[in-house]
């Protein structure tokens, strides 16, 4: 898949069809998370897989949207060796996603509003804290998917975000829409 | 480019040619910052472009590592709207770091040492903070750069980082490689 169109069309999937992800496109995904750059390169995450059911399904009561990882095939737990590696988690957690999608897999980032219970199901230790879980799976039916092939400009035609105008600038904030 | 290649190859680019970025390339990177997914899709991203010299050099004085400004042909600045929003301003900048990459582009995030001076060049109101400024521009000779074709396990195979096996665990913490 052709890497603009996949970052422009990559959008959050939250129902999956209940088959397996092989193990070799998950490891994948594990790889994209792997090598995602991060400040210092400290690679500040520790990644957990989970594709056990009842895990999954125990998971769920610990995020806001439970159907997400009660549908899911598998799930990414993102766990962060320092409380200031924010930032990174989420060019780890983009990656990772961007290379599901590529491979035709869909997911979604759930924020736990329980971090208790999942230190508790993750056996996390005390130094480590949850950016967030992502859940996966094969999209439904139905549900968005990666584009075979679509031209970037219509894809960014039709999503659901703010134009451009508003939230980019040139030079000083608020100067004026960045495209020329 | 192959998005899973770009994804796995993708390095920081301190080093940088002089030659300006068109338009039409400065454009495509910042729609992949707004194409971003987003916590309820709160979007809480500004993204100023400079590309004046004089504002770039300005900004080199307010990170650490001030040549990678002073050598860059443009910058983005992630400006956030909501304190808690590091993650997603991650996934923003990972996107677009990536479709520089996929564009030929080099690119690194910089984080501020002294946000004053950032917020008084680029005029931001109160209510924004600055998540990183991504310094960017063609790759200077020596540098990495995108490879025009490689094989991702090759690829993956030299990279300068942990090996999977110690940040990747399935089902609990610490359980074991992610992989089978």
């Amino acid at each position: 898949m052709d890497a603009y169109l996949a970052i422009v069309s990559k959008r959050e999937v939250r129902r999956y069809r209940a088959e397996p992800l092989p193990e070799d496109v998950l490891t994948r995904i594990l790889e994209a998370g792997r090598a995602t750059g991060s400040s210092r390169n400290r690679q500040p995450w520790r990644f957990i897989l989970v594709t056990e059911r009842a895990r999954l399904n125990a998971l769920s009561t610990c995020v806001s949207r439970p159907s997400n990882l009660l549908a899911s095939a598998a799930a990414i737990v993102i766990a962060l060796t320092s409380p200031e590696a924010a930032f990174d988690g989420g060019r780890a957690a983009q990656n990772m996603m961007l290379a599901a999608w590529a491979l035709g897999v869909g997911s979604c980032p759930n924020t736990p509003t329980d971090a208790t219970d999942v230190r508790r199901l993750l056996a996390l230790p005390d130094d480590v804290t949850v950016a967030t879980i992502l859940s996966m799976g094969r999209p439904a039916p139905g549900e968005r998917r990666p584009p075979r092939a679509a031209r970037p400009e219509a894809v960014l035609a039709r999503i659901d975000r703010r134009p451009l105008a508003e939230v980019a600038f040139r030079e000083t904030y608020g100067d004026g829409a960045a495209r020329a």
